[in-house]
Parts: structure tokens; C-alpha cells; sequence
């Protein structure tokens, strides 16, 4: 079976214009009326197939092709996620979605069915913008995130979910009880310049790297930088300098960890007085959990070398364990790269995903595409069309494969 | 002769209740309504004494004590500025003009009067918070800023000084070219914590650093935390971390340089995001022109080692050469001192006063008093009544001396 080529490239741009910005870009934030209409248009698409639609009660999407067995075996669920970040490309989650509609075109017109059912799954607030936190409704699927939980998430101004669902009558009452569901399966962009940079195909991920997210507080004293002498300074700019450099050298000492510090803070910040404060976070991660902890550890030292003049203090903002996709899922995710004579590459992904959290219930995987630059989150974002295509086949065929379609074997 | 300590502590918390702000500190920003009430409290004292009052174009106020001869000889000027920041204690300013008003108390109420003009000044916009430069009205006074660019300057909205001056009814016609003037002192608290530190009650202030300001811009990419290897990254972060930590060792190689990096600013800032580019302010201060100059050049130099990778700019933002006040006011200061047996401690002003930019054009020198840990700019800034008396008694002498009463000689 071969994907139409023209209709997944026709698809994408059809649902990038839901939430287009005028300067470029786009923006369906979860729980917004254009994250609403993208689910409409996905809806629309699998109730057009005569496919079974589900909403459940924080508005994850599922499209149903029901087995042909009465005495079912497990379902494939396959899918991403369509909501965006504020200024988005049009292809970080909608990639998935739109392939896995594909998918599912192509399967339902031909004359085959699957003894398994196969699930398009559209998981709400997988950015986690302006709800946190990020994975949302994937964590909510997985049984990781009470209902309460996620009603009660609150934006800076305060309005709930519960609110925008009450407002754009979001949520659904639907679950999946009757189904067993054995595997999951993400088609995404790489968002990375690793596939680009070897001139490789498709990306074989074999599992998510842990990360860990600290929030740094350097406090000092501020003072007048002209009448100031250096020896009596308390100064918390370059306490929290000097931290920098130490931490930034961690990656030296430790293997494939990457570390992040992407946020600074300085107060008061004025160019002629000390800071008292400085606040900086660190992104670190890394795929191994030994070696995520050690490099944690590493940090908490480096932090600890405060002094009584410069008090340095840390919380955790974020934890994420690292996880290793089923080598069932990945091999037939290798062996469909194989079988249509592309190049893959093994690889960790470097982002988190709605697979990583599913990896926890499910035998999951994912199949990542070339990002042009690396670059994701921005309206640059972008992938050829062939890249997507061939990202589309690979997908198909790994559903084929782990649907025990006749001659796709791994 | 000697000052009424109760009368200058009155008059100091009378002054701080103009402007007081409800949480604590006085907001007297430049050319705004509460400025104008401090400068009127200040002129109503001035005809109290039935002195003289001019105000010049840009507003600086003067209150004149004629001399008692036809072939008078060259005044001498003493005072300071009754602006103030957005959150100010109540000394900086205010304190050499309440001590420049009980000096012509004294005098007024005495038998004795100058063969010299005794002038006292407050000057406009010391500060500089809302309208640039600070120091504005010495610099008109000592002819270095036309009363053009005075009058065009506009704060963020765009208000110009000329508007505010058209609506207070700010400005006068007043210029002082009948009188020759030859010197200026200026009281002010330390702002710094030298005095406290060493246990003096009198900084013998023999100059004033000189100052340059760099505004540092590192541009690199953004990209994903987690997804970008760490040797494919152009972390403008990074970057900037590095750079300050060498900036900030350049005090270890420069005898009494001052550096500061005050303002710190990071985009995107997010804690998942590679910085792309980060801008930075360094202040860097020293009294010798050659050392400033020196500074300035390794400055240049460590900022010129940008990659083609991360690309480093950097432009001046102020530039103040150092002074040397003369030795004839230094002198008098440090005799006035040794007269009331206060210790004096001969230094370096870090901060830039009225006195600096009016060097230019007379012999020129200040009288510190310490400041408790050196806190000045906010509500907390604070010297002890008998500081502030001792401060203002060794004013009155050094005019005394410099004014030829009998018995006060250096």
C-alpha cells in the first residue's frame, strides 16, 4: 500500500490556516477556539473515512478502525497532537496528525482489514504554553494526571480549563475501556540538526532523553558601582556568572548530556548598580537514567559552592525520566525505513513527546523526519515535501507491519 | 562660627516630606511637580534671608550673598542638587543644599561679611532618571550642554523637557555674568561604604573617577534545548557567561579599576530555548586617565575574541574622563576638617556630582559623610544626625577659610 503523496502536502497546508498569524506562522494554543477548530478538521477528515469518533473528558481525539475479529487482539494507536506554541510552524505535532489520517485513508480504501483496531489518537496541550503542564492530555491518557488536576490548571490570568472547556464546550465523555491497546506509534519532525547534518532519511528513535529542569537564585547585595570598592561587593551577577561557566563545562566531563541554561533574570538590572539577584534556570539532559542522576548531582556541587556573602539556592522546576521505546516498535519502524530503500538512523530523541509519556502504558515508538536547520517552534520550521512523504510511508508501513499485514514482517 | 545642628535635621525631614512616597523614599524626579515645590522650600528659605534669587534658563536656582566691596572679588559657589531617582532616601542632593542654606544662616546672622560673593546652587536634573543626561544643569552651567539639546530632550513618551518647563513654569532669564566666580564645593553623602569601613567621619574628596559605559550584544541561534547536539549550538549565552567572567577578572590585573556588569538581558529567555542573543551593560570606573584608557583597551580586546559562530558588538554609551579637584579646595576641606578635630580620609569619588562637570570651569572639591553601608538610590540610605552635622559644620569652615575669615587659613 503507498500513501497519496499530494494529499497529505494539500492536508498541511489546509490545517495551517487554521490559527494562521498574519506576520507568518501559527497559533492554536490548547483550549483556544482555533485548537478547536483544528480538532474539528481532524474530526471532519475521520468522520468522512466513516471512521468511529471519541472525545474524552479533557478532549484527547481518537478515530476508531474497529477490527474485523470478534475476539479482538490489541490495538495500534497512532496519532500526535495538533495544538501549537505561540508562533509555530506548521508541522510540530500536525506532522503526526495529518499522517496518521493518511494512514488511515489508505488503509480503509483498500480491500484489507486489520484483525487488530487502529487508532488515530489526537492528544490535547501537548505544548503546554499557556497550561501547564506540557503532555497534557497524553499524561491525562496515561493515567498520570487526575481530571481534577487538569480542570483546575489555571493561566497568568487566571481563566481554568475547565473554564475554556465550559466556554467552547471542549470536552467529551468518551473513554477507550472497550479497547485493548497494546502500542503507539509518533510520526514528528526531528526538531533537531542531527538527520540534516548526516544526510539520513528517516530517524529511528529508540527511546526519549530524561530531563531535568532546575530554577537558580544567587542573592547578593546591590550597591553603587561607582563607590563600591571590589573587595566589599556582594555581587550576585558575578556569582552567577562564574556558576555558569562552571556548569557550562558539565558537558565536557559527561557524555551525550546536553545542559541549557536559556533563562536569566537580573535585578535590578541597571547598568550602574551590583545586582542583589540574579534567577537563571538549567536544562539539562541526558538518555541514560544513571548518568542523568549523576549529572544532576554534578550540578547540585557546582551550586553549593555559594559563600556567606553570595547565598545560592535552587528548586527543581521539572523531572522527566528518560525512556527506551519497545525494540518491537522499533524494529518495525527500521525494517519499514528498509523497505522503501531509505537511510535511517538510530537515535534518542531530544524533545519529550506524547510517545514518551505513553511509553509508560504502551510498547511505543516514534519516526522523526529532517527539520531544515533543526529549527522547530518558529514559522521557519519546515521539511520538504519528499521528507514528509517518505516520513508518511514509514509510518504506513509500520502500522502495516506491526498489524500483521501479509508480507510486512520486521 | 557654628552651624545650629537642630535647624539642618529639621530642615533635611522637612525637605523629605516634598515628594514622600507612601511605602517609603522621596520621588523628586526631575522637572516634575514635586521638583518644582523642592525647589520653591528651597527659594523660600533663600528670601527668609533676604538673599538674592536668580533662576536661570534651564532652572538652576542661586541665592546670592552680595560682598561687602565695590572691586569685589571671585565668589565662591557650594551646593548640590534637590532632585532625586524614582525611589530616593533623603540625603543624596538634599544634603548640600540644606548645608549650603545653614552656611548663608550663619553668615546672614553674623557680624561678619565676605569681601567675595558667596553663592549658593542647586542644580537641575543631577539624576538623569527621566530626562539625559543626569547632571544637566552643571553641564548647562559650565557651558558643556547648549540649552537646546536641554530643552529637546524627551523622556520614554516622548514629553520634552521644554513641555514640562512650559507647564511648571519651570525656567527663569537669569544668568550670573555679573559675578566671577571661582570656586565650587559640593557636601555629599559617600554613597559607598569606604568612611564606615575605616572609621572616618570626613572624606577629603581629591577627585572624581572617570567613567565609560559599553553596551555588549552577542547574537548567535536559538534552538531546542533537548534536540540541538551541544557541539552544534551558537549559545549567545554561553557566550555572554564567558565573556563576563573575563570582563570581571580585569580588576585583578588593574589597580583600582571598578567593573561592573549591572544589566543583564537574554532572548528569548525561556528555559527550554538556546539564547540567540544576550545584552549586557558594563560599567567600568578609575581615576587616572591612563588607567581608564587602559581599561577601556582590554575591555575592547576581550570583547573582539566573537567566532564566526557568535558575532560580539559593542557601543559606548557615556564616557566621562576622571577629575582632579584642586588642591587649594582639597586643602581647605582637609584644614576645615583638622579644625573641628574630625579624622579625614583624602580620597576618590566613585559616583559623578555637580563638582565633577563644574571642575571644568572652577577650583572645585567635595566633603563626604559616610553613608551606613554604603546604601544610596533608596529609602534605606542613611547617615547619622551627628555625621550630617559634622558634615555641614566643616562645610561652613571650608567657605570660611576659602572666604578669607579671619583666623581660617589652610
Amino acid at each position: 500500500m503507498y500513501i497519496t503523496s499530494r494529499r497529505i502536502i494539500d492536508r498541511l497546508a489546509d490545517l495551517a490556516r487554521i490559527g494562521a498569524l498574519p506576520g507568518g506562522g501559527v497559533q492554536r494554543l490548547a483550549f483556544s477556539d482555533d485548537d478547536l477548530r483544528g480538532r474539528h478538521w481532524v474530526q471532519g477528515h475521520l468522520e468522512a473515512m466513516g471512521l468511529e469518533v471519541r472525545i474524552d473528558a479533557v478532549g484527547n481525539l481518537f478515530g476508531i478502525l474497529q477490527s474485523t475479529e470478534n475476539e479482538q487482539e490489541a490495538g495500534i494507536m497512532f496519532g500526535s497532537h495538533t495544538d501549537t506554541v505561540g508562533r509555530a510552524g506548521r508541522l510540530d505535532g500536525a506532522l503526526g496528525v495529518v499522517a496518521a489520517l493518511e494512514v488511515l485513508e489508505v488503509i480503509t480504501a483498500s480491500d484489507w482489514r486489520p484483525a487488530r483496531p487502529l487508532i488515530l489518537a489526537s492528544f490535547v496541550n501537548e505544548e503546554g504554553v499557556r497550561y501547564m503542564p506540557d503532555m497534557m492530555g497524553s499524561l491525562f491518557h496515561a493515567g498520570d494526571l487526575p481530571l481534577d488536576t487538569v480542570l483546575e490548571a489555571a493561566d497568568t490570568n487566571g481563566v481554568r480549563v475547565a473554564d475554556e472547556m465550559d466556554r467552547l464546550e471542549y470536552a467529551g465523555t468518551d473513554a477507550l475501556d472497550d479497547l485493548r491497546i497494546e502500542t503507539f506509534v509518533e510520526l514528528h519532525i526531528e526538531q533537531g540538526p542531527v538527520l540534516e547534518t548526516l544526510g539520513k532519511d528517516i530517524g529511528i528513535v529508540a527511546g526519549v532523553q530524561g530531563l531535568s529542569w532546575f530554577e537558580v537564585t544567587v542573592e547578593g547585595a546591590s550597591n553603587h558601582a561607582g563607590t563600591t570598592p571590589m573587595e566589599m561587593r556582594r555581587d550576585a551577577g558575578a556569582k552567577a556568572g562564574e556558576l555558569c561557566a562552571a556548569l557550562r563545562r558539565l558537558p565536557d566531563d559527561i557524555d551525550d548530556l546536553r545542559l541549557t541554561i536559556g533563562a536569566m533574570h537580573w535585578h535590578p538590572n541597571l547598568v550602574n548598580v551590583i545586582p542583589d539577584r540574579v534567577v537563571f534556570t538549567i536544562d539539562v539532559r541526558h538518555p541514560v537514567p544513571e548518568s542523568l542522576q549523576h549529572a544532576e548531582d554534578r550540578i547540585k556541587e557546582i551550586l553549593g559552592t555559594g559563600t556567606e556573602d553570595l547565598e545560592v539556592s535552587w528548586k527543581s522546576l521539572a523531572r522527566v525520566a528518560p525512556c527506551t521505546f519497545s525494540p518491537r516498535v522499533v524494529d518495525a519502524v527500521a525494517s519499514a525505513a528498509g523497505r522503501s530503500g531509505l537511510s535511517g538512523h538510530r537515535m534518542i530523541s531530544g524533545a519529550g513527546h506524547d510517545a514518551h509519556i505513553l511509553s509508560r502504558c504502551y510498547d511505543a515508538g516514534m519516526i522523526f523526519i529532517p527539520s531544515r536547520n533543526g529549527i522547530s517552534h518558529h514559522p521557519d520550521e519546515y521539511s520538504t515535501d519528499e521528507q514528509i512523504e517518505r516520513g508518511t510511508q514509514v509510518l504506513l508501513d509500520t502500522i502495516l507491519t506491526l498489524s500483521g499485514f501479509p508480507g510486512h514482517t520486521t
